[in-house]
């Protein structure tokens, strides 16, 4: 059998920012880790709903009605298909996300940070 | 906007062992936290790949080939469908649980802690 997968050794493993890893596949869902400093732009995704399990540190959604969610270390916040989100890390923090395979990175925007192919570690 | 989930708030809402609580939905996923003290017998799910992500403690899986994996708080295991597993608790251990929302308690088998309806809290 394989062995357990441990978050801490895993996110050692990468120190670039809003670039997620795959450490996990399951009913077609992925299991992804991300380190966020700074912020992405607002974006959505039009068939997926969005799973951040924060691990380290702490991370903000703003919303498009100018409303906000801050997740600390051992929460977790599901964003809805489609709606418009924009994650921003003031510090940097580690994310657990879970999300199907076929979710895009920056949903409907194309950023900087966006990235198109996503390994695994 | 709802709030973020606290995972170590929801664990403290109940006590009672091998009972799942649903605390969150995504794409026709559930995530679930239970505490296990003692074992479940044996048992797998035909469709089903399930996660076991450990919050606090630590869980053993034994599968039936007499192998054996051992999850620690932060790590975790994802049981391949069809796959047979025991899930063993040699102490109070808190588990967060992601799989399909069709995934049934104790899959093929029933057991006395099995659960038909699961509630969320």
């Amino acid at each position: 059998m394989p062995a357990p997968v441990d978050l801490a050794a895993k996110f050692a493993l990468f120190d670039d920012h809003w670039h997620p890893r795959i450490v996990g596949e399951l009913n077609g869902q992925l299991v992804k880790l991300a380190k966020g400093l700074g912020e992405l732009p607002m974006h959505h995704h039009a068939d997926e709903d969005e799973m951040f399990l924060i691990h380290r540190g702490t991370l903000e959604l703003h919303f498009a009605d100018g409303s906000q969610v801050t997740i600390g270390a051992g929460q977790f916040y599901v964003v809805p298909r489609g709606v418009d989100h924009r994650p921003v890390a003031r510090g940097e923090c580690e994310i657990v996300l879970f999300e199907p395979a076929s979710t895009a990175h920056t949903g409907n925007v194309t950023a900087p940070q966006t990235r198109a192919a996503l390994s695994h570690i």
